[in-house]
């Protein structure tokens, strides 16, 4: 059998790319494709075009919280979720320069430069802190620019761009951790520990709750609620929820029948 | 009485510019100040430092979502919501050239070229499309290239950069809302039409359900729901719900310390 090919969202030495490379790496059938795409609702094109088998995208960021252009894929397609992958986040402080005292600037995404203001603010306090909109971009603008310039970002940013690791593991807290979701066209036949469901409901008081209710009823664990806007007017509300699935499989379906039947849309989108 | 000062999130010509110069409009002892800031967090210093009695940031987008940083802002701090603004999103083309056909390249949020891709496609399938972190960069890069150079945004960042408008209105579906949140120190001592409060409840199953419940029993509409990363260990999950005040104020009240008796952690954080 040919290996599946996996394609990432983003640039080289994104966090991202490190995800896809730890799926590979636990899947001998797995290869990394040079299909990385700029937007994530490209995921779905390069799918459809067979141009990869598997889409790696981000989820969810421990402080930073759900990535919403990843749940809006879902729902505006038929892909399915079939595996996730926990990263713990790790930023390093990265330059063409050796010596932290030659860093003048610093290009990162906002939410690492926010993952990383005690230490700036404790060993760069003079350092221009400049929004780059990825930290490949940033570590990009840092190799080009020289003179002073630094980014932020994961260790592998270094062999992709070309840069020293002034200091390691530079967050403020640590734990701080990605979550990843492997996209595909076909959904896994096995029976995965969560699942994830899309619906909308009735605009009116207690449509939510009647859906909790069930939950409850089947004693069933939510891990993750959220409301997004439903992209659709008629629909007044769509909720993403995330939970655990119940081990009796019958007893699961029953329950998500249930569901199905108070939504005025209502959509599966995968186990992992 | 001196006018109440306001400040707000992020570069001049943005649209929580926009919506901040709208508040000012509606109330005349209101004038904005020179003061706004480049990260939503840094909102509690400029009130504690009492640069301003108000300050607006954007709230959630309805197609983009909740601004997850708005949101953390009202976890972290003592800030209460004290308005809502809503804006439409009206987008425009705008370079230093007059011509469309000369443009060669477009700066703009990601979330802004998502918002136009079909007009892209259309009108500038050979442009190259690169992400900014914010449209204010993006024009402000667009103004200093020049040689092709476009930016998307509001027709204001023509004033602020000194561009030319190309095209009007080029959002792919009309409709497009921002809602922005007006936030200050103290809370406003009449009962508004809508309020949120965030809530932390142990991890089992059902938590949530008997929060929806009580909502339930008093017949209130929840506008919003969403679940957090807490940022602190302990709590398991963090809640933020919007929902329309009951008219009856001491209703509201008992309904409200029932909630709060069945969270670890609670904050009525505003009504507006």
């Amino acid at each position: 059998m040919a290996g599946k090919r996996v394609a990432f969202f983003g640039a080289k030495g994104t966090f991202t790319h490190l995800a896809a490379l730890q799926f590979c790496n636990e899947n001998k059938d797995l290869q990394l494709v040079n299909e990385n795409f700029i937007r994530i609702s490209e995921a779905d094109k390069i799918l459809d075009e067979n141009k990869a088998d598997y889409c790696v995208v981000p989820a969810e960021n421990s402080t930073g919280g759900m990535v919403n252009d990843t749940f809006d894929l879902l729902i505006g397609s038929k892909l399915k979720v079939l595996n996730e992958i926990r990263l713990p986040i790790i930023q390093n402080l990265l330059s063409k320069e050796s010596d932290i005292g030659m860093i003048k600037s610093v290009y990162a995404h906002p939410q690492s430069l926010a993952q990383c203001r005690d230490f700036l603010n404790a060993n760069l306090p003079n350092a221009e802190l400049i929004d780059a909109s990825s930290n490949a971009v940033g570590a990009k603008i840092a190799a080009e620019r020289k003179n002073g310039a630094a980014a932020i970002g994961a260790k592998i940013l270094s062999d992709v761009y070309d840069l020293n690791i002034i200091r390691e593991n530079i967050n403020d807290s640590s734990g701080n951790e990605t979550r990843f979701f492997v996209v595909g066209k076909k959904s896994s036949a096995k029976c995965a520990k969560h699942s994830i469901i899309l619906f909308a409901l009735q605009n009116r008081a207690g449509a939510l709750y009647e859906i909790l209710k069930i939950f409850n009823n089947y004693n069933c664990n939510m891990t993750q609620i959220s409301s997004r806007p439903s992209r659709v007017k008629n629909w007044d509300y769509l909720f993403v929820v995330e939970f655990d699935t119940l081990s009796d499989s019958e007893k699961n379906q029953s329950m998500l029948n249930e569901i199905e039947n108070k939504c005025v849309y209502y959509n599966c989108a995968g186990m992992y």
